[in-house]
């Protein structure tokens, strides 16, 4: 996607720890026409999936998901990092590691809103180690519904997210592509 | 908006403490083409007023801030809870007690994304105390930017932000006001 990569190198800052800052239209503000066609870009991608549902993780998942789920018409789910008085005690959960603010994050989703057998697809802001995508999908196998395909806006290549998905064996379709990356270059596929 | 109290009255749930639960279809699973409509309604209710942003807090701010943005064509800013470290040092802060989580919530908003002059609408999920929607302002006025309204999907009255919000002097826009709720009812105005 053009538009993205020129975006990224325009107002993208690569920080140390191989954090790609983004907080000018992904993270903290939100390019909102950028983010329409980037859930567009995705629908396009999966309409021939039938998802009946996105899932993804707050914070910054939620912009993505939400255009890719306006796009294709289907209810979008997003994991819960902090357990609010509203979630049951059944909801599925898992830890992962978190980066970009330490320590572990917890992943939570109530069975109210995932359903055996729903097809379910899963979209992040970015593709790093696969860690929280691979969270998300164990979420989906749990509630006995079904993982059709991954998407994320941002792969890094070099933190190897990919092979960590592989053996889901589903599409995972990557917006933009990022080989390498230093303060001073940042090198797309 | 008619839709909107359809759905409460068929997914919301009151709980202890005159906690809504709207997980159904705003605050864990969201509707993403109810959300697509809210965003339109507030863009037909603020679009006289030009902002050149939107402002809210995450995590259940982003949807309906979301699709306002997309249907004004404004970028959207959401207040962080947690430091990310992307963040920089001056960025503006306000504590805002937290109500469904307990203790205290922080407001991050950066400097980098909210500039001298901005036209702001502040835009949120729930209006109850007002304080949420208080610090935002408090932040907007920091940076030097203007308040022009507030918009909030739902309002509960017995909770008084409103009078709270008075002193700001702009419109404050709820799509449904709910004047009483128990358990066994919920009274809309």
């Amino acid at each position: 996607m053009d538009e993205l990569k020129e975006r990224i190198l325009r107002d993208g800052q690569v920080l140390e720890g191989n954090i790609l800052k983004v907080d000018a239209f992904l993270n903290h503000q939100v390019d909102s026409g950028l983010m329409k066609r980037v859930g567009e870009e995705f629908a396009r991608r999966f309409a021939r999936l039938k998802p009946d549902k996105i899932l993804t993780a707050e914070i910054s998942g939620i912009a993505p998901a939400l255009q890719t789920g306006v796009a294709l018409d289907v209810p979008v789910v997003f994991a819960r990092k902090m357990r609010p008085i509203t979630m049951p005690k059944d909801a599925f959960e898992r830890h992962v590691p978190s980066r970009t603010k330490g320590g572990e994050t917890l992943l939570l989703v109530s069975p109210e809103y995932l359903h055996p057998k729903e097809r379910v697809v899963i979209i992040d802001d970015f593709l790093a180690t696969g860690q929280t995508l691979n969270a998300l999908a164990n979420i989906v196998v749990e509630a006995r519904a079904q993982v059709l395909a991954f998407g994320v806006v941002v792969e890094k290549t070099f933190e190897h997210g990919r092979e960590a998905l592989e053996d889901w064996n589903v599409p995972l379709e990557s917006l933009v592509v990022i080989e390498r990356m230093s303060s001073k270059k940042i090198v797309f596929r």
